[in-house]
């Protein structure tokens, strides 16, 4: 088993299957788009083990709690290496990660972003080590995401 | 005639003039970046055929409905290319689509992103064809946009 | 004193010490991602001199009026020069601006983002000149930002 997937693994967490789009749903763009070296990464969303769009949905600090945000944006993370090892094959192949932009709808009052966006940097980082899996951040609270997800997260990685 | 504009003329579209900022705002920064064979377009908006902003405006889901909304998407999008054109001569020059980041002022409950931005990845897939268009994609709701316009589109090209 | 720092000074602009985020706050991601000639930069807040989160907090358009929010797109810029002397060692090795992405938490009716975020787009444009301070670049409004702070900004450089 390659070295990233045994990490993960090893700490418990599943990769769901890729990303299933309701039928009625036709979006002409790649959820990975890898050229060269580089490797973008469209807005994901929490899915579920079959690819669908998973709740709980709702805005941060109101209908879903903090702690739930934080388990919101592992899960987000958790599709987005299930749509990277289904286009790049092998996760071991990311040489870096770059960037994630971390999209948090959450309800007036809560801004605690950074705390939740270590839901997905702490799976990174883990399972990537500290050196291919640094990467810079943005945390911003949204006004909305499709499918009323709470959290969204695009991301741009490096082939090695 | 090119490739890239003899299809966007056969699918009936027309690329407005360049973006004409009003005579009182002076932005120090291009509306597009160009450095090696990387090319990142800034936040465009809707323009009429004159180069300057255009309506509907407000927000989709209130006073801009959700087929008015596709359609400022497709509008953005053609504003991207005239400044494409204008900055590199000719669209043919273009050898990938790498990025689309969709900004969408919307009322509450309105979250249907991915359909609406679905106007300006359509006129991409159509005009550059299925490789060289493809793209990685986010559409995310906002709380406000300059000029009160329902659509602001970013991207990222690669030049051939 | 190199050639940036130099025009800086002769400014009158003083960079803040690095963020020092407070003890209860880890975050597990870098401020600045250096990769090759390419160098990612997180969303930045504004400082104050010792690199701490500084004020005025609230949304522009209320609680920070427009002028205000300028001067925060400067202060923020100013915290991301900051970061990026403390891990290149020398602003002077930037050689071109590519990409300045401002994140606005304004009020209700406040759209002005281009114009507040030119408080950040002047200040590389006099330090860095116009050729290698040239950049792309998105002004939008967001529903809310980490410390309640009314701007934050993403950016991209290149190396020399």
């Amino acid at each position: 088993m390659p070295n990233v997937e045994r990490r993960l693994s090893e700490m418990g967490t599943v990769l769901p299957k890729p990303w299933v789009l309701p039928p009625d749903i036709t979006i002409p763009v790649s959820l990975v788009r890898a050229r060269g070296k580089r490797v973008l990464v469209s807005g994901h969303v929490p899915l579920d083990p079959e690819g669908a769009v998973a709740g709980p949905f709702g805005r941060v600090g109101a209908e879903v709690s903090a702690e739930q945000g934080q388990q919101v944006a592992q899960a987000v993370l958790l599709a987005i290496l299930a749509s990277l090892k289904h286009e790049l094959g092998d996760l071991d192949r990311i040489g870096a990660w770059l960037r994630v932009y971390g999209m948090v709808c959450a309800a007036p009052g809560f801004t605690a972003f950074p705390m939740l966006m270590n839901g997905a940097s702490s799976v990174i980082a883990e399972a990537f080590g500290p050196e291919v899996g640094n990467h810079a951040r943005v945390a911003v609270g949204v006004a909305a995401l499709p499918f009323n997800v709470p959290v969204e997260i695009e991301a741009e990685v490096e082939l090695a």
